[in-house]
């Protein structure tokens, strides 16, 4: 064999990053209790969207969601005793990323919420997220609280985490890459979008109903309406595969976005832990349903950004132009979705996009790239309303401020040459 | 409210045959061996795809197909005593068509073989298709015949088929068109790729399986691998919408299109049964597997293209740029999905692009418009070898000698005006 090329130049800490994502595989292994399973968790305790703020900081329909859950708990009796034990100090708040979690919308996640497992078979990292709570309006996330809501997350509690627990156990483990992969084939982008997901783990899960439980009866027509289900999977394998570029000295890609009710925030490879935060997004696009105007939307929080830095939502759009009545129509899609390319690293290696001829989708959001470029990433996203309930959807853009804070944190501390 | 416009123009023929599409509702009604529901078939009677044709005119594959049918209804010891029988006029050969079915390749069907039903909940009409023959390359349809067809075709005839129409039964009837409408969105055209639409079918057996048969595992298997069962319903779904355009003096559009191993024939609404024929069809792109080429593809027959007719396949092509390497490309795709327009009367009320800001398929091929443009319509197929099985999949291209000849015939015919 002929020697390694000597002018051949060495690996960037960016190449080290996105590389690491290579050997990523997210496998669904299990569903059970939050308490059981996600590290740190406790009982006087909920997880929400975003960077862990003070209490007082939350507010609207996130705040609304956050105390419905201690009261879903037990842990007060109503939202003005649960509000009361928060600013005690009784109950505590924190980030879903803090342990292991992200959140949907509002993204809360308490001890008794069933939540999907997922393991990167590679490494062993574990990725935890709630179930979708199904097509009702009356939905926690959407900072819904009442009896309808607390019946709803009864029951997934009661009867759909335990029979699909059972049934994701007795597969053996539900590799998602594959689904995922053959779901941008699909009309998905695996954000806004996971009708195909949905129904391929449907298919995975169906051949393993076959113990007779008379659950089992609830459990398919939970997973055979609503084609939401996979959103919650596709959101724990995107944080392993956003999460494995973590921890490269040097590295400028983003490993994780995420918002709460006041802000939008990234965390960055070469940067720790740190999220560095800036306004909330605004839209490029939207669709609103029953007359809303934009002035009724309210953000709640979001989490399942993830997907985008995972190369997957809106950096994949152009698998799911069935979207683009929120999206702009096509061309916009198409254009924004190219875009993409300009800020990325790289390309995935797990995702392809059929409309630009399988080219891999854009991925590893680079830091250094959006502050030059001063293009910064889409998102598709689901849109909140004030009053509750979701109102509609649309194409956000992430603001500059984090990425531009990333970025001079990065130059003003570099890595010495040949580390 | 205002009078009606007086000078609105009469309705032509070509819209009054459009418009019979719009009420068609094809539902899935049951799987049934086919002589318990197919009109005038007899036991001693192999159906075949493409218009009916002396017994000597069939070869090849086709021919292989026809005789390992008869021998699997026990009709005859082996191939050559079943062609014998032919010869003889012991055992008829006839078109598919000629009997409410639609033909996949070659398009056998024969007594014992279990069928999908699919009615028109408007009218009652019926058309019918054989079961996917599942993943294995032993497949009766592409040519071969041989103890493992054998033993599949008896699993089919013996377990999946009456499996399947128990949970049919069971569910009262499944509405085809959301299911297909939903499938353009997730990238299927329904002919050369059916794998949302297989899922989505899927979806709505599964609850009708909870009766715990024991079957129901064999079956769950069957559906659960392989993507192309959906085919089968879209074709039979397909003839009743292409064919509800039939029997209006004057009309000339396309109401059916068919190949057998010698000819490509298409009927017209306004020309009664009558097979106008010409020429195999040529390949726009294509692409082979383990090194074939083109020199070993042989034309064994083919209905599956009734789902152009119906505006789907080539002519929904840009629902499925997966297909992109069988298709010459994402580029190729969009302006033969486009061109397709320029040949049809209007646009399908069913089924919409989303490429094409879900404009409606191309739908009604015109025969005049065909000769006009000299563009004749592309279609989605797969391609069969000399030696049996399946080597590829492209984009072909029908003749023009057909459509030239049923125009002719038209113009030398012409209705009466005001009728």
């Amino acid at each position: 064999m002929p020697a390694a090329p000597t002018g051949r130049p060495a690996a960037t800490p960016n190449d080290v990053a996105l590389d690491r994502v290579r050997s990523v595989q997210p496998v669904l292994v299990d569903v059970a209790p939050a308490i059981d399973v996600v590290p740190g968790l406790r009982r006087r305790m909920i997880l929400t969207s975003g960077p862990t703020m003070p209490w007082s900081a939350y507010r609207g329909g996130q705040r609304t969601a956050v105390l419905g859950a201690a009261v879903n708990e037990g842990l007060a009796a109503d939202l003005d005793a649960a509000a009361d034990a928060f600013a005690a100090g009784d109950i505590e708040v924190a980030g879903c990323q803090d342990h292991g979690c992200i959140g949907s919308l509002a993204g809360v996640t308490s001890a008794s919420m069933p939540v999907v497992v997922v393991e990167d078979a590679t490494t062993g990292e574990r990725a935890f997220c709630t179930l979708f709570e199904g097509e009702t309006p009356h939905r926690l996330n959407y900072g819904v609280w009442n009896d309808a809501v607390r019946e709803n997350l009864r029951f997934l509690a009661d009867v759909i985490g335990p029979a699909l627990g059972a049934a994701i156990r007795r597969t053996r483990g539900i590799p998602l890459l594959p689904i995922m992969a053959r779901a941008l084939r699909q009309g998905d982008e695996l954000h806004s979008r996971n009708t195909a997901a949905s129904l391929l783990l449907l298919r995975e899960i169906v051949p393993a109903l076959h113990a007779g439980a008379a659950e089992n009866e609830a459990l398919v027509g939970y997973l055979t309406t609503g084609d939401y289900f996979f959103l919650r999977p596709a959101m724990a394998a995107a944080k392993l595969l956003a999460n494995a570029a973590a921890g490269v000295p040097g590295s400028s890609i983003v490993t994780s976005m995420a918002m709460s009710c006041r802000q939008f925030g990234i965390t960055v490879s070469g940067l720790g832990d740190t999220w560095f935060t800036g306004p909330l997004p605004g839209f490029d696009h939207y669709k609103l349903t029953d007359g809303h105007t934009i002035d009724d939307a309210e953000f709640m929080g979001g989490e399942s950004i993830i997907t985008e830095a995972a190369g997957l939502g809106a950096f994949a759009q152009t698998s799911a132009f069935t979207l683009q009545d929120y999206q702009g129509g096509v061309d916009a899609m198409i254009a924004a979705n190219a875009d993409m390319y300009r800020i990325c690293h790289g390309e995935s290696p797990h995702f392809s996009l059929p409309y630009f001829g399988f080219r891999g989708s854009p991925a590893g959001i680079d830091v250094h790239r959006v502050v030059g470029t001063g293009v910064t990433p889409v998102m598709d996203i689901g849109i909140a309303g004030r009053a509750g309930g979701q109102i509609g959807a649309g194409m956000a853009r992430a603001p500059l401020e984090p990425f531009a804070a990333a970025s001079a944190a990065l130059n003003s501390n570099p890595v010495p040459e040949g580390r």
